[in-house]
């Protein structure tokens, strides 16, 4: 099945689990998919930043991709394929279409400045991959250091059928989704679906503007769902009740560069991997860093029992 | 009275009061001495990032200096003098310390990128000044980004007995703090106030880590003064039950570029200025946002009442 | 006398001549202004980041600014207005046209990114300074990181009558000439003069794409005007000749960080100014390095007398 | 072979050479060597940043080595292997080693910022590839923004006995080299290779502050050989007479992005490749532009016959 711009709901980001010894934890990644089966999800991404995506090998890269889409019971598959170079891209983008993925996410390089060098990147990826196969938006400018505006992004989504999601990830970027959407209520843009990452951090706020869902990895993926589920029915101050309690974990999560090492301590804690290991080079979690982490958890788990582990 | 290592407790970030039509606003200049006294400030930072200095006169520069200085009760003032050139650096230290100062505050310029350039700054900066004038070292890779060690910190204290203190943000900072007073610890480092910015948004875990105290300017600074409090008599849950309780607001506030704005809206509304009017260029809250804020305020008021306005 | 689009010819870019112990060299002002005259100038611009402006207090900026005016023989001067705030940019700015400047130079602040951002960061400094006074864009990305395309200069070009000049130096630069005089033949842009920079490193080939002049302050100042008015007469060869035989030298002074210390060190040596000093903190020319000048010096002086010293 | 620390003379950065249709031309692959052999080159680098090997599948930049191996009559190939995951980097390592490549050559990510950052890169990147593969370090901040201290070079030169050479192509460098060199003097460094890149723009210097030769891809290789060769005989004056005579070309082909498209049509003009295509994306040559290019080979040949083609 192919990802089109109805996509809602709760796409984790898979984060790829490994053994202490670096393989591939093939059990986990089983455990995984239940897992955010079980949660609520409505699709995945895999490879993504969070995934650990440029320590694999291409032969492994590919693998993981097929993994998913056999394993997520027929939900769309995102697959990361940003690269240095369009022949990767290409590469990867059309071997995982070929194993059923849904789509692909494309990043933008670092070096891009301008407007112009942003449309023309992605007019050549689009060019590179073909315009088969359905992409998804990556604006990530914390990471990335490219700025997209919304009138860059709408010129993208203009230009290419192909394009079906954006991946919003800017910070601030609550105003980011009103724009957006107000361009498609004035029709100068056609209708996309906008997931958002940023590891949570403004999902409570995000659905009110206009998102269709979130796609992040917080190691609660199920309050990430319900989160979505609320604000749609209109709960909203059930919506922020849950997101509120999770916020001082969610926050400890989404720091830059350590981050991984808390979601993957906390998916093993969780029993939804094996080991917290990454495949070098990784972060690593202190001893202190632990401590606070089971504390937070403790926490939580006095208003979500599911932090009762 | 001079800076010195022993600082510690809540120095806010004041922003600069202004009327809609751009003047200063003496009056809520005088309004927000009050709050921050009443609040349990132990001192305060003028000039800063957060305060518009960019926008302001030289000479307009000087008189907020020294209207803090007279109204704070005797309590140390600290003033931002982060400029791209040392004339200007060395002009307003001198300046400012003659109507009273304690101390200022030194930003690295952001093009520096190797730890001697940075070694090399601060030794320009210190010789420009003169090695009379207690100064902090702002650490903030977010905005600035120049980064700094640990071990480039403790080289920039051991070769300026005039350096008393670090405002810490970087960001995931807690393990720096660890290491920094690690350094005291075996003897490489002599002691030095460590205060914390980056819109307190890990203020909780900062205290357990070893900071003295908060330098950030989030509009409930009674928050801040209260989690330093509680943290250092050794009332953890407390401490966290309250900064929990506002984190979603904070968060809020923490975003780069809009967060001023956010700020003044809410110091505002608490009558702690007369008006949340930026000096050109300012950004400028969209009713979507201010009503984002409202329902925080509102929430927040639920379990502290200061909130309740 | 106003700057107005037709300027053309040599702008030298005016170094700041200092005594040994940091004083401004008031002798060597006057000597340079004679031979900037007698090197065929048609103008003149002070207080740009190689005039070392950031080491100078306003006062001096203002002196400076002002002695230029007086003793250019009613050349038109611009003075370099780039400020990280807009109130001392705006003081500045009406301070030297005050003082009798023909205009001003304007380049962004290094955080722009965004064609959009850049726009607004002019449309903003235009409003602070006034629509009245003439400004010059300075598009330098080398050291500005920000990136302007043609047609965003051709944006800050229309929105505003008071621009009246680019002074360009990107790199590589060529087809940005010729794509902006492309926008003035095909009447989407008005006529505006355009001088380049960028060390003069490709003036010889910049002036057949349609520069009207160059704004750079390279040794041989005399060499520049010869080089635009040998073009402008149709003498290519000949413009090329004396060009090649510079490019040793030129190049060498068009190193990022100690050129200006190269610079001086030839000024000083053809007795334009007094002393090679720069005000702290400055590059220093090693003796490695000067003897490499001297030996460039030499090879050029077999071909052009005036580097016979 | 291996690469050892007494490499020196010309190693040429070889283009990738492409059919008009995108394939690789494997015609050119072999005239390239030759006219390398004949140029006297000693040894050459392939899959550099300017051999497009981005756009390389991964058995094509294997293939390309293979190649040269077996082809450039026993002289050592050095393979860029810098990649943005340490898989990727170590799988293409111990595959071209295979093949018979006697080093390769690593650049670090664009990310790295301080002194502790590049140091553990390079360790954790050897560790990937195995320390028994002889190593490059590229020194290039200009197009990684990452800045090496000749401080950082040391260590990793002493951390890691497989560092055997430097491509040095900071800008400005002179003074890199002789600081370098004056470590080996005062013992704090054993020795390595320094091979200087940057387009050639200061070879001339390079070699009297001690180079051992240059590693770049001037489309006149003979001349770079030429100039090496002249300045260890203590040809001093006759090594700056080539060399200025190619200097205005060869500045024109080291302008970053464009200086490919201006490369491959000078070799393509002197027969060393069948065309100048670059795969996409690549940078075209407009008509002004190639003019250019013809015009400054035009004037070369007045004194070097090798431009008269």
């Amino acid at each position: 099945m192919a990802l089109d711009v109805t996509a809602s709901g709760l796409f984790p980001i898979a984060p790829t689990p490994f053994l202490p010894d670096g393989r591939i934890d093939d059990a986990s990644v089983a455990t995984l998919m239940e897992r955010y089966l079980a949660a609520g999800a409505t699709g995945v991404t895999v490879l993504g930043i969070m995934g650990e995506a440029p320590k694999l090998e291409p032969e492994e890269s590919l693998d993981i991709a097929a993994r998913f889409v056999t394993g997520m019971a027929g939900l769309p598959v995102i697959v990361g394929v940003s690269a240095p170079g369009f022949a990767a891209m290409r590469s990867l983008s059309r071997a995982v279409m070929d194993k059923g993925a849904a789509g692909v996410m494309i990043a933008p390089v670092p070096s891009l400045r301008t407007d112009d060098q942003i449309l023309t990147y992605y007019r050549q990826a689009i060019e590179a991959i073909g315009d088969d196969i359905p992409f998804v938006i990556q604006d990530y400018p914390l990471t990335l250091t490219v700025q997209m505006t919304p009138k860059v992004i709408r010129q993208i989504v203009q230009d290419h059928p192909s394009c079906v999601m954006l991946k919003h990830e800017d910070w601030p970027g609550l105003e980011k989704i009103s724009t957006l959407r107000g361009f498609q209520k004035d029709g100068s843009m056609r209708p996309i679906s906008i997931l958002t990452g940023n590891g949570g951090l403004f999902l409570d706020f995000e659905m009110e503007r206009g998102a269709d869902g979130a796609m992040t990895g917080y190691a609660f993926p199920e309050m990430l769902a319900d989160v979505v589920r609320l604000q749609k029915a209109g709960q909203r101050d059930a919506a922020h009740d849950l997101f509120d309690a999770h916020l001082p974990l969610l926050r400890y999560e989404q720091q830059q560069g350590v981050g991984l090492a808390v979601r993957k301590y906390v998916l093993m804690r969780r029993g939804f991997i094996g080991s917290d290991a990454q495949r070098k080079p990784g972060g690593v979690l202190g001893a202190a860093a632990r401590a606070e982490v089971d504390y937070l958890l403790s926490r939580l788990a006095r208003t979500d029992p599911r932090a009762n582990i």
